[in-house]
């Protein structure tokens, strides 16, 4: 998508509660396939910052920082279509996926599904974690 | 799905990894058409009774409470597929939705979408809340 103008993205920014950590959860789903690839926080910055520059920007609980998604691995997100919930803490991200979502390589982080024997993988991974984060995977 | 059997169970118990509060995030996605139908939040109570069940539990956060999807509006989510992420704190519900998951009467709670002029509704309500919830919508 294009950047929406200033009183669009207000309009969105009103729109979401964050909570008290200042996040709102954010679902990604390719917008084509309607395949659910992952689930992470936004921040009203990371929020800001998707809509400036049409590709997904996270808020990593872990780091504590800004996550650009791809940034490191190559495995961006390109924003097609921002929707929200009912209630505006969560939002539903229709992006452009290139490669894997997840980090281990996978394509979705939804890779393993509960069936009969238990926890049973589903998709294997389509890149090289190694190959995306180096010595770090 | 068929209820899972004990050791099933315990293996996707173990897998997931619930938050400060005792929760993961659960996203609910119609089994067929792919549709992202809501976000939601379920308890390990809530886990264990939809498995036992087949028919989706979340834990209600404003209520404090388990929350049997549709047990007063009718609309209820039976489960077709659980799904858990890398690192099992979020699970993706793949269900069958009766009528709408939303408490507005839409089928989806991502009903509004960021558009050129700001947030645009995108779908209508399939059914009257005020049939869902009496005086209480």
């Amino acid at each position: 998508m294009t950047a929406p103008s200033p009183s669009a993205a207000a309009a969105l920014l009103s729109a979401l509660k964050f909570d008290r950590d200042g996040l709102v959860a954010a679902i990604a789903q390719q917008h084509d396939t309607g395949e659910v690839l992952m689930l992470a926080w936004m921040s009203r910055e990371a929020v800001d910052e998707t809509l400036a520059t049409g590709h997904v920007t996270y808020f990593s609980r872990s780091r504590g920082k800004l996550w650009r998604k791809g940034e490191t691995s190559g495995q961006t997100q390109r924003l097609v279509e921002l929707r929200v919930d009912c209630d505006g803490d969560a939002v539903l991200l229709l992006v452009d996926q290139v490669g894997a979502a997840c980090h281990t390589g996978t394509r979705s982080c939804f890779f393993r599904a509960l069936r009969g024997g238990g926890l049973e993988r589903i998709a294997e991974p389509i890149v090289d974690p190694k190959a995306l984060y180096g010595a770090e995977a």
